[in-house]
């Protein structure tokens, strides 16, 4: 976006919320479900009509006002941080991000329920049903098991091995769109474009994605698409002739992530897929530096600690996501002053990670979800996690030829599952609850810790 | 778009309609304007108001479904059309295009009030105030005089000199961002990027241009975006501080046409800027065909009949204008049923421009503006010119250096003139009498037909 467009874009975001939460408003939806009410109908149809009430009911508990302020004052954050971010400009960021926070405090204060602390009313924007203290037990468990398995793998001294070759973009882009099109995403349903970030947006018939090319490193086009080709082909199944009905979206963020993360680690980092992938990537681009398929897998699952959450390796993302939680709900509960941020990241980053934060933007400046008011949004990328790891354990007790599918390149039976059991359900039940269904037990952090040593500790 | 995305697109684009056409319809608009109405407003103030309920009261004469409907049957349409047009495909789109003409039909016997005829209701969306009946008087003067210069000039049986050169995208799009930058474009309020057809879009500070490129040919690439910059600095200087209020945007697509075609032919095409642009054409691609700044000229302005209005000539375009003006205010009347439009087309091309049309995507199907329901857009565009004519004439008057500064390539006192004149005002009165404010006298035929004649009839 040109710079000078900054200022009417806050406008615009905040007339269109204001719209939004009119519509979302009209006391005639409750007197349309009453009388739906009144009628037979299935159990599909009652998911519609209670999610129309939901979101009505969620709308009505916020002022008008505060609406349309929250979505100014978010776009304004974004901007300020989108131009503070690069030189670690705290003194222009923290400001408006205490602002910010507490329109946030307002609005879950305006919307939670007796039942609900306040962070639970903003994650049930993300992960509809869920509560806080629950993903934190769970989170625990989780955090004790990767700190484990994270000092057993970095005690490994061996010198990883790495890409080392000539890795032209358009030849990137090319394979990503053939390994794009394996994983199941429709081409006429959607494109793919470069961008600044990776990213999945749309529904239906029109799922468009991004992705970026690292020039050096093959990895960071082929398993960005992966991630963004889990998102869109569940957007892509949901059936484009019912889809603005109010049940026929996603479950929630945290299944949506589930789809990108299996696509991405699970199944994509995989050694059977390694298996498909050698060859391909070396008659692409001749030598890569990996002399096999095991190379491969070695340095496609290279666990290293960064300050990056975006760059971090399966064993580090969720130390990542689990410290953002854990902040994320003192600034909402106020006992964390947004002044002290900085210092309370570096704190815990030093304590998790065992590195000090050099500067804002390797540190508490590194994210854009604080910026846009997505308090609540983190902590579903490590349910997706835990989720994928829950799938990968259930497809492979009910394929038990998935490695010999996956290093044929074959997704077929992997995407018919997850379709019938995942995407066209829509939003029926909460999403632990779906995950539930198609797995045969309620999500733990077991499967994914169980799946993580099984790669990580038997390597080499 | 993916294929795919079509048939949702039609029901979102419902859905924002019905959703504007709402908000439109707020009865406390009267209440407000009211009450305005009893305090002291300033000209501007007034004009504000008046705007407001302007387009109020035209919204609560058409019927809610009424308007989903139509958003829905434009965005419908205009699908057929795009997979209709490159087969020619006249099957296919023609019913869709007379459901659509129906509902335009009942839009403007909604809409019209008791001086407006059915066309006049819809001309008056694209340049508020203006009639037909007024528009077909000059345009039968423009028209007379056109075809007795297009006479003239095709006797003229020396063979043009043409383009012969490299001219790699590059460097072309390189050229193009220099140029638009000297006619005032914006670079922090905007962005030039490649598409399938030129646009502009957007306002204030984020007003974004495509242009296209033909590797043949650098006219297709320069020029296209030199109109689109005369769009775009337009929305550009629109202060985008009070780009909110009702009387702060363009004041009719005529005016807005006059800057782009004024930008484009009057001064881009002019013999004064060929003689700025001669040298840097041969600097960025060495030689081009053109062997003087004269040359130049005559390249860039050769007279050429066509079937397609995009690629007409300042002789031809008015002439594309004026057969649609005609021919849709039949199909608006009910005079003309769509069932003829094609054999109405062809004939009507024949008689003016002395071709058999072979196909109906070289006719009647080759725009899209009735696909998309944009019924009285078309003689904007005509009115476009004549008002670039006055402009331009005006401009010539009260800058007797007009030709020095575009041999130089400056363009600051003209756009000083323009920006004071024309952008600044915005829409306090209708675009004619913008027109006439700024140049001294109602805006008719004369002074574009001289401007013609001196430039195409002095040549060589």
């Amino acid at each position: 976006m040109p710079t000078k467009g900054a200022a009417l874009r806050v406008e615009e975001v905040g007339a269109v919320a204001s719209a939004q939460h009119l519509l979302l408003c009209d006391p005639r939806i409750e007197d349309w479900a009453e009388a739906a009410a009144q009628t037979h109908l299935d159990a599909r149809q009652k998911a519609h009509v209670a999610e129309a009430l939901r979101t009505h009911r969620r709308a009505i508990r916020l002022p008008s006002a505060l609406a349309e302020t929250l979505a100014r004052q978010s776009a304004h954050t974004q901007m300020v941080w989108e131009a503070a971010r690069p030189d670690s400009d705290l003194a222009a960021f923290l400001p408006e991000l205490k602002k910010l926070l507490a329109l946030k405090q307002e609005e879950a204060d305006a919307l939670r329920t007796e039942e609900q602390t306040r962070y639970d009313a903003l994650l049930d924007d993300f992960e509809p049903g869920a509560k806080a203290e629950k993903i934190d037990q769970v989170f625990c468990k989780l955090r004790s098991g990767l700190v484990g398995l994270r000092r057993r793998i970095l005690d490994d001294t061996r010198v990883p091995v790495a890409f080392d070759g000539d890795f032209p973009p358009e030849a990137q882009l090319a394979l990503a769109r053939r390994v794009g099109g394996i994983f199941g995403y429709d081409w006429d349903a959607g494109r793919l474009d470069q961008a600044a970030h990776p990213s999945s947006s749309g529904t239906g018939g029109d799922v468009r994605i991004t992705t970026r090319i690292d020039a050096a490193d093959p990895q960071e086009c082929l398993f960005s698409t992966l991630h963004e080709v889990g998102h869109a082909v569940y957007e892509q199944t949901l059936d484009p002739e019912r889809r603005l009905l109010p049940a026929d979206v996603y479950a929630s963020m945290g299944v949506h992530e589930s789809q990108s993360r299996l696509f991405e680690n699970q199944l994509g980092r995989s050694r059977a897929f390694c298996a498909w992938l050698y060859p391909v990537l070396t008659e692409t681009f001749g030598a890569t530096g990996a002399r096999s398929a095991d190379e491969l897998f070695e340095i496609v699952n290279t666990v290293r600690p960064g300050f990056i959450r975006t760059d971090a390796d399966e064993i580090h993302y969720n130390l990542h996501i689990m410290m953002r939680f854990d902040l994320e709900r003192e600034l909402i509960a106020g006992a964390l002053d947004v002044g002290d941020l900085p210092d309370a990241w570096n704190a815990r980053f030093l304590a998790d990670f065992g590195l000090e934060v050099p500067d804002a933007k390797s540190g508490c400046m590194q994210d854009v979800h604080w910026s846009a008011g997505l308090f609540g949004y983190f902590p579903t990328y490590a349910l997706g996690n835990i989720y994928a790891g829950e799938l990968h354990a259930a497809l492979r007790r009910d394929l038990p030829d998935l490695d010999q599918q996956l290093s044929a390149g074959e997704l077929g039976a992997v995407l018919d599952w997850l379709k019938q059991r995942i995407h066209l359900p829509g939003r029926v039940k909460p999403g632990a609850d779906l995950i539930a269904e198609a797995c045969g037990q309620m999500p733990s952090e077991g499967p994914l810790l169980t799946y993580l040593e099984q790669k990580y500790l038997t390597r080499g």
